[in-house]
């Protein structure tokens, strides 16, 4: 089995062998990345737009760079420009650019649902590249493939996602993904930032990040939005540090060969200290060099159709 | 007798003849933006720069995909970015950019006669891609394209323009270009919204969306900027709508054939309805295709000098 | 001796055999430039990255248009887009971005320092891009590049600097260049922007125009920063004008062949009257051209390693 969508707009709706297949194919891509010419040809001619309604560096330059790394020739559209400023709808605006013929859009939006009915209205292929608090799928796929370099295989893992559960699509996106594949995953934060019923989603629910580290085979944190405070979901960052934040001390009690994992930007101080994030455990820039190859997958997967 | 000229700088100027050759050559570089590979290497090497003092995504999206897929190199510079923040002219801006040995600028400002003034101190070729109330030539150019691919001709036809012809370097593009190519062209809208002496154009003059319309052959809408409400020259969105927007109702006046264009963006339930934009008659999304290709003919011209 | 360097993060640390050998590489890229295709395909499947941090149309536009002339793929962060709004510390985005694998970093910063301390923890090539007030060297390469076009040596050479010498990161480099190259170099402004111990870097200082006038060969006029004059470091710019600003009737007293230089952007009527800008002596737009060959010989030098 291959893959055969025309868009990739959650890890939900995918096939365990689906994920495989395009993680083995990222894998055949991170290749090209290291070597001195980064550049195949693999897509002239092809017209990627990113079409970006929320701010992002790393997203964005990292699908740009996949995609031209593919000799692609890209296009980003930001909220901050013209015609979106001037009232149009995201349908409109994406009509109108389907009109010039692309064969992806890169979609970010900040409401749930916008890449997938954004989807359904086009012929060409649609990647979310991050709704709301939706999914996030290449970035679970990015996590999945660096987890499989370091520990091999993701059944059987455990798994601890630390932080703000509710907001983050970047959490929904791996639960869907690592529970598919085998692993266990426990979610651990404060009450007010875990979803009542997240449960249903096979998930295992902590409140104490002592309880979760001993088993640990992989924690990955979760960027604080620090606006969280202001809406009274956290009494302070610091409070929240203490409990939830990982540094050296606390990362004594866990498995020698833990992977530490950060989607970021990372807040140094609040959600993971610099001696972690820069010490041995962590693969945060691993994930990084990994985005670029699952993106080169997922582009020349769905515009070679 | 071909194109031969430095500049696209405005409709008005063209001879009958230019305007065929161009709306021939755009007609043959449509085919391109239809392959599974939209690249052709015609244009490689050359250096497009975008100059835009006016926000715009279809525009300047519309001319780098065209250039791109030319082969072209682009470079964006907008108002918001510095230089232009730092007090330089216009001018003084160009002819440092001109240092840089670009091919062609692509030149939008808010103030009428910019790209003509900045053409004549270029040896570069400037495109005018939209100046204050004047001219949008490949707005036009993409109009007569779309008609022509449903009429098979321009003469003879009867044109409606609806709405803010004061405000319009689209109406006043598509006015030149379309009295030159034997259609008759009526332009229709409130009293405030027409320039007094518009006849001397060649149009006729219409206040009554009713009486142009059974005879009407194709029917372009103007965007209705709603700033216009506040400058006191409309008394309500409300009424502009009743008496001069699109819907399906006031449609079954029209010809069984008639096409409704729009420059875009909609401005959907104000001078256009949901169903007349999304309906049959609608060729909007034709002319964002069209338009692509009237830029990659523009560019070609005036790059491969 | 040729150039072996990861990095090019000032003038001071150069010696005068690696300008030499920048300026003659720099020399021979020029011809590309005056090609009807302006291309070669030297940085085919090369990652450059501007990072820049203060805006810029001028210098970023010149690297930008050297790395495609090279055929390199380019990418712009700059501050205004998100993670770095997102409070990310600017040796975190260079770390992330490192992880996408570019080859070259091409980095502006307000701050001085920071192309130096990012330059330290990558190992990609960093080029400064203009620093705070300490160094922008390939401003002081072209310069002299285009001194070279017009004398044939640098050796000898009177060269004036006028303006804001305390507050101008193009001033040091071009004393650190010039110096090494056996120009005499003399600064000369108002007490307040000139500072205190600037006679260690080998220069003359002057704060009368008129005496440095007649003998010569070069002057370099800085922008003057509007803002000094809220800061009280000035009185007024009319007598800024009256006292260092270079017009017709002041250019009697120069040398029939002196060279009138200016980085760019001008203040037309402050520093500098139209009729000098835009007269025989200047060599303003040279620069500007200059700087494209120049950042070619850097790209080139930097991301062959």
């Amino acid at each position: 089995m291959g893959f055969d969508r025309k868009d990739l707009l959650g890890i939900r709706d995918l096939e365990v062998a689906e994920i495989e297949y395009i993680l083995n194919l990222s894998h055949s891509f991170k290749e090209i990345n290291e070597r001195s010419i980064k550049k195949v040809p693999t897509l002239r001619g092809k017209t990627i737009i990113h079409l970006f309604y929320e701010p992002s560096t790393r997203t964005r330059t990292s699908f740009d760079i996949a995609a031209k790394r593919l000799s692609a020739d890209t296009y980003s559209i930001t909220a901050s420009t013209s015609s979106v400023v001037k009232g149009e709808t995201a349908l409109d605006t994406l009509k109108t650019l389907e009109s010039m013929r692309p064969d992806v859009f890169v979609v970010r939006h900040s409401s749930s649902g916008v890449p997938q009915m954004l989807a359904k209205r086009t012929t060409a292929s649609v990647i979310n590249a991050g709704d709301g608090m939706h999914e996030h799928p290449s970035q679970a796929l990015l996590d999945m493939l660096t987890i499989l370099d370091h520990k091999h295989r993701l059944d059987g893992l455990n798994v601890v996602i630390v932080g703000d559960i509710s907001h983050s699509r970047v959490a929904r996106s791996n639960i869907w993904g690592m529970t598919k594949m085998g692993s266990r995953v426990v979610v651990c934060g404060p009450g007010t930032l875990i979803p009542p019923n997240i449960d249903t989603m096979g998930v295992e629910v902590s409140n104490r990040l002592e309880h979760c580290l001993p088993d640990a085979d992989v924690i990955i944190l979760l960027r604080l939005q620090l606006e969280r405070q202001q809406q009274m979901l956290l009494p302070s960052l610091r409070e929240y540090s203490a409990c939830y934040g990982i540094n050296g001390e606390r990362l004594k009690k866990a498995k020698k060969d833990v992977l530490i994992m950060h989607p970021g930007p990372i807040n140094r101080g609040v959600e993971i200290s610099p001696e972690v994030a820069d010490g041995p455990y962590s693969v945060i820039l691993d994930q990084v060099t990994n985005g670029v190859a699952v993106r080169m997958a997922l582009l020349y997967l769905l515009a070679q159709r």
